[in-house]
């Protein structure tokens, strides 16, 4: 069922202002013998070199969101959109999604404004290979529990960059500016990264992973920042819910200040995780923080099959 | 010798992503009566709406380097870079500058990426006013050595946007990422203006205020990160400097971290203290950290001339 992993590459720099990613990346492509491991060699790979070049999260529009097939597939040429050029050819080089040829696996590097600390983004838990992979992250790296974030919101189709392999894990370490790299974030990332390169070299090996039960955070909706009817925004994050990404919000609770200091509390009918709160990137997209449920999953036991 | 101050200008959002400015100014703009004082009221500005939109720092170039005599007098027009027409505009609506008919007074919002708690940047010691203000904002507000930053090197002109106003005061609050607002650096950023307002009424009633000695830092040079030949950077703040603004760093002292985990130290003659370390607007204009020393200042008394 499980095949060895020989074909993974480390991106960095898909969103080109995410600075752990976007150094780590351009240092292993001069020196990549950090990503060697036994059983196989991981590339390093710049996701978006211009908005990199420019310190901005995205030229025209956000390469992150731009993996959807109907993009990948459309027929527009010449005047298309910078990030749908870029998707295209990444699709080429590590995919076809969704086909044979598409690499194993792609290890996708972010940063958030968010104080998160390390948080492992995986599409669905139905996804064994990468929950194992975060459980082993847990227990043999941060020995801590590590947030796993399913970010997939029913049905649809994943969007990320690393749906064009045929397995992915997008690392999210906050909190860190937009345009600013700092060695903890750095360091933090790096040690996620060579723990799943690990982890992979095991797997390759052949050893068998035994089931477990896990806890994760799974995505309910976004909840947007208040705003009046031309669309400016009212209240900002309440300093009591800023920096407690991944802390219980009871209904009743202070969600957002006015600019008169007038306190919005959260409404919702039962308690929620909030994450990605007052991330940068997210004002735009109408997000002023993700509402979560925490589960519990069973996971089952894999082991490589050895060719 | 000093006038009353009737005709002041709070401004905000001249860069467009240092966002407790941006909100702040936005909502006096609604708003203004925060702005009232028995003797003034302050006028609520919004600097760079191009900018302030796009949320980034600044359109054509930075707007708050604009106010050199040279860029306001010169005489292209047409096919203009965004921030010399907007430079030219401002210095129309609130200098011009160095001219009798400048507003007395401009505080400028700003927030940096850096660990500088509040600071207050004034253009040299000679300002007396502003030197005063700024004791009053340490002994009324902040209630300690809130730092004033003293910017301008040897005798170049002042090139920021208070410099269209007969006098102006910058006020920095960090750490706040670029295109975040965060609570608790609004909040600040709110208190010193109110703070530097009630200065101001105190001081156009007449009140005297006495002689006092200051610290304030001085800026000596601006160091570099560690770059390539092609201009890349080498290595980064480290861990030990990071979030240490205005703390002392003595030669020796461990400044740059390679990303071979290779640690740069200090060369310098002597202990400077380092300010806006890690800021992300700076990366390109090459500047890691400013080095400055502390100094200790003498202000004679001063009392408004009364009409």
């Amino acid at each position: 069922m499980f095949k060895p992993l020989k074909r993974v590459v480390v991106t960095g720099g898909t969103h080109g202002n995410e600075m752990s990613g976007v150094f780590l990346s351009k240092h292993w492509l001069k020196n990549p013998c950090e990503l060697q491991r036994k059983t196989f060699s991981a590339t390093p790979f710049l996701g978006n070199p211009h908005a990199t070049e420019k310190t901005v999260r995205y030229v025209d529009q956000d390469l992150n969101r731009s993996f959807k097939t109907e993009i990948l597939t459309s027929s527009n040429e010449g005047d298309e959109l910078y990030e749908i050029k870029r998707a295209k050819e990444i699709n080429q080089l590590y995919g076809p999604k969704g086909s044979s040829q598409a690499y194993d696996f792609m290890i996708d590097m972010h940063n958030t404004t968010a104080n998160m600390g390390a948080c492992l983004i995986v599409d669905s838990p139905e996804n064994y290979l990468t929950m194992h992979m975060a459980n082993y992250v847990q227990k043999n790296y941060t020995h801590t529990k590590t947030p796993i974030y399913l970010y997939k919101l029913g049905n649809e189709e994943s969007y990320a960059i690393d749906s064009v392999c045929k397995n992915g894990l997008a690392l999210e370490v906050g909190p860190q500016p937009q345009g600013v790299v700092r060695a903890d974030a750095l360091k933090h990332m790096r040690g996620l990264v060579n723990s799943v390169l690990d982890f992979i070299d095991l797997f390759n090996q052949g050893t068998t992973f035994p089931a477990f039960e896990i806890e994760a955070y799974k995505l309910l909706a976004r909840e947007d920042y208040p705003r009046s009817s031309d669309g400016e925004i009212m209240a900002i994050i309440h300093p009591n819910l800023q920096d407690k990404d991944f802390d219980l919000l009871n209904p009743g609770d202070p969600i957002f200040q006015t600019l008169d200091e007038k306190d919005i509390l959260y409404e919702g009918d039962n308690a929620i995780y909030p994450t990605f709160i007052n991330e940068g990137a997210y004002y735009e997209k109408k997000v002023a923080f993700a509402k979560m449920e925490k589960l519990r999953f069973s996971i089952p036991a894999i082991q490589a099959q050895m060719e």
